[in-house]
């Protein structure tokens, strides 16, 4: 951290600023420059001690030399496999996680976990308590849609995801799924996170769509800082001024994440982009900008869903690019020059 | 809602749809156009319902006519006065609420307390469960820094206000404060939404940074749809490109709420701008904007905050503020042309 | 400017940097710290400059200290008023714009002219090499359309001004209006504004949807670079996610720049909104949050405007918006403790 | 185009809406609904045409149908190659466009077109007018630096661009490069793009940050609806809130341009970026999105640029990328399932 002071503050603003600095511990120096005062000051600074000194009398402004996270960045770990178990590892190699929006009925989704696993897919998907803008909305099946999809995807040696939306259901989950989803709206619900992170449960953290990509690494930060170490990431776009798209999904998030974490990122173009068209050529390139996986919207009758409809896959595109997918993985990992 | 297909589709895609319309009961009509044909579709709809009908084969866009809020709206009610009793009331006049970021320590709350009710203030905030983006920040006193906001506001005839962030410390929220606020980052925390629209308790319904005015209404219609009438709204800004602020209020919010809602409208700048010298004006502003009151946080010494310190007025600042605020709210209720 | 390595650059890499700094003759310093080194460099940067030490081998990052402006702060001038003459001065009390957002006929302006007149404003706008997104939109009436909104003007002894479009017509501004309005898509044509800046012609510059604070300003300080300081700051908004209104005016962005900079400050809140219902409450919130004016579209049969007829006010509504500005500039400037 | 009305609207004021457009010739129905009455009105409109309608008395709102462009779309035409000789085709198979950011000197610019030349490339593009958001930037080599980066380019046989900066340059331009680029802060300066149009000129239009993608592909009408074909779509992104990269590129929008529109359409990560660690790995996913190409900013001494170096990929960056594309590009389009 390196507080800045203009020039012409007094010797006793920057003696009180300094005294505060010396009587807490901090190492610091002071460097008079032509129009601003310097003090680096040495150490791990949480954006609380950031305010506080901001408020100091005299200071012009604060400049924050490294991020207030850790236990995410390369520098404390290389990489994170999270193994789900059955050989279904996220973070090794390409996975896809694919399903309804929403659970919807036991035949619905017996029907879509056996088709997909027959195009290869490890990973059932399904919403099971729905998080909706309007209380007028379908709510969800709740734990009975989560052991109906814990059942069609046991039926189909594939893992299974659904994600939480109140704190109280904790215990259904850790029961039903392989992997808990802590979705968009709920990023920054540091209740959740918290009592999240004291369990071994694998995580799918969703970026919400306000976040920087700072504030979504902090909020993994929370997960791994209470000890658990099985956090996947999940890009799903941030809001824009361009109406164009539900979501705006930086094309470089990806490599930016893989660049900082160890962690395994998977790109959601379903939330992202939210218009099917477009959903195939997106999922495909993130194998190129070396995403783990893709999460998608798949439905056999998007009409009928009951949510998001509008933006699911039917199976015919949903196996195409499925193949298209294999494709590329394979030669992206195994055949061009690294 | 009105559905568009394209000039070309065949009659077999039309009637499909009308089909469905038909056997679900919507009353609509069939309008061929130069280059569009249009079915516009009589009824309330879901966001979920205009999910269902955009995902129809040969659909090329849905068209919304209407919000998908009703309760919240001035066709529903006129006004709201959210009555805390012992002359308290919001949406009546124009209210400030003030205090620290957070309670401190039981003789911080009470010389703050002390101070602003001298001024006049009747409604003391103070954080006591805080929600952080690092881990590693200062997480707040809990339930006793509640015991001490609430003690220190009856000592002085005011009531008290506090961010609830966790739907397991309800019982404790309902017990201390007199208005519960809810978080902008909980502000789509639908569990938490629900359970307090089934109490009769005020709530203070923050703006997420991410939310649209939509979005923000929407959250506010969850509350009042359970049976909860006594909402406020508080406005505290959007995240946008310009780095300039902590987040964007829109100048036109207030208005907006005030003309759509008969719900009372508060206005924080302190979260909203994050810049104290600008802090004064923008509350007076609201005065003339038709806002119903500000939110703003006050601390004794802000270099000691522990969090969020810089941000806060000073006292000497907030009392000007105040001293003016009352001058304009005099003038513009009682004085001007209306 | 601070150049920030990772500690464990070696010693050679510093080197490098410290002897470009000293060949260049930069003043700096080297400070190791616990997992960063700093080298503080003082002297005025451009965003160039910076962005070529970003670039050298072993740069973690680099830490600007100081905005790259000077001329628009009040570091260099205290305060500056523009003075068009016959008693009409921009930065000397609250002065209202108004006007049609297009010139449309001889008898339109002048009927518009003079019922402004009458209600005390000063300055006639009127649109006449328009800018519209669309190529198919009306494209105004050119250089007739100049003379009429002078002679207009004059004829009420009013001034007035326009937005130029093209910098081919730079002698035709000179000679009609009194100020050339530089448009939100035009705050970056650079060739223009170093042609304004020559001359001494009062320039009322936009900011630009996309720009932040800190571009607005580096586009004024081309203006002032060049020689000319009768510079007007007009805000208009951003863009925004949120599609409640047309543009996003932030409620401190008047306060910030009055802060930062000597030049007066007009909001634009017709084309900032875009909604009438809102425009007369955000106009007058403009005087209390230290404007120097506003500028509003006025068009005496809106429905039959040949452009943006929707957020033109009618007669009625802003000679009702004029004489509350009155009484609330009288209260506030005369009135109140400051 | 649907006019809306609230349902308790008189008979009058519909029949005032329903003369208007009677009298002005356009064909429509009144549909009364349970809350609403519409008013669909054939024809294309223009976005004026929908304001003016938007301020009718009872007017609650006006929904458009079809956006206002017509010649960038597939309707109008299927693809468009733009054909610059010997060649070089855009928009038939993948271009890769490069060069330093400015040409700096005939040296640097002939050795960098000597190394892009070997690695396949048949585009260089480099700076001649810069538009700097600072005054005091280094602001190019002018006309003579046109002339060098055409010798360079004609001594390698390759095809070059350049970016205008002032309308008053025009026929430089047309003297020395292939391709005139209009860049992000000209996208709206209609004057220029008037000009432009009526010449057979190739051009390469640069979304700007703040345009919607609508707005950029009016653009592009512009240029085509004054007879040039020959236009060229580039992304290189909007602004966000997230300060992690310098504008946004949405991951989406290179799907959206091509399902749209006939034009050929070029990435730029350098500019859309700003991270050289990031560019290759985004310029390959631009194959699997559907580019046409992308535009890419090489400098030999990326620390001794005189402007935005610090974008820049060294040389062996550069080539190690080209080389995977080409890889990528033979496997996309040849070997993989369409």
């Amino acid at each position: 951290m390196i507080i800045v002071l203009k020039k012409d503050e007094q010797a006793e603003t920057i003696r009180n600023i300094t005294d505060v600095l010396a009587n807490n511990g901090f190492t610091h120096s002071v460097l008079p420059g032509a129009k601003y005062i310097l003090i680096p000051v040495l150490g791990d600074f949480t954006t609380e001690d950031l305010g506080r000194f901001r408020s100091f009398k005299g200071v012009h402004k604060i400049l924050k030399i490294s991020a207030p996270y850790y236990l995410v960045t390369k520098e404390f770990r290389e990489k994170t496999v999270v193994d789900l178990g059955d050989g279904v590892r996220i973070g090794d190699g390409f996975c896809t996680i694919a399903g309804p929006c929403s659970v919807e009925s036991e035949e619905s989704i017996r029907e879509i976990a056996s088709l997909l696993s027959k195009s290869g897919v490890r990973m059932l998907r399904g919403g099971t308590f729905k998080l909706r803008s309007s209380p007028y909305s379908f709510q969800g099946m709740g734990v009975e849609g989560l052991r109906l999809l814990n059942s069609a995807a046991r039926e189909h040696n594939m893992k299974c995801i659904s994600e939480i939306s109140d704190i109280r259901n904790i215990d259904s989950f850790m029961e039903y799924v392989d992997v808990i989803q802590v979705g968009a709206r709920n990023m920054q619900n540091y209740a959740l996170l918290k009592e999240l992170s004291t369990t071994k449960k694998p995580i799918l953290l969703k970026r919400s769509p306000s976040a920087t990509a700072e504030e979504f690494l902090l909020s993994a930060e929370y997960l791994l800082s209470g000890g658990n170490e099985n956090v996947i990431l999940c890009e799903r776009g941030i809001k824009s001024f361009d109406s164009a798209f539900r979501n705006d999904i930086n094309i470089a998030s990806v490599p930016h994440y893989k660049h900082i974490s160890h962690l395994p990122v998977i790109l959601d173009p379903s939330h992202g982009i939210g218009v099917p068209t477009y959903i195939p050529a997106v999922a495909e390139s993130a194998v190129v900008l070396g995403a783990d996986g893709v999460m998608v919207e798949v439905h056999t009758d998007p009409s009928s869903a009951l949510s998001d409809g509008f933006q699911a896959l039917i199976p015919e595109k949903f196996l195409a690019m499925q193949k298209r997918i294999s494709q590329l993985v394979d030669f992206v990992h195994n055949q061009m020059d690294s």
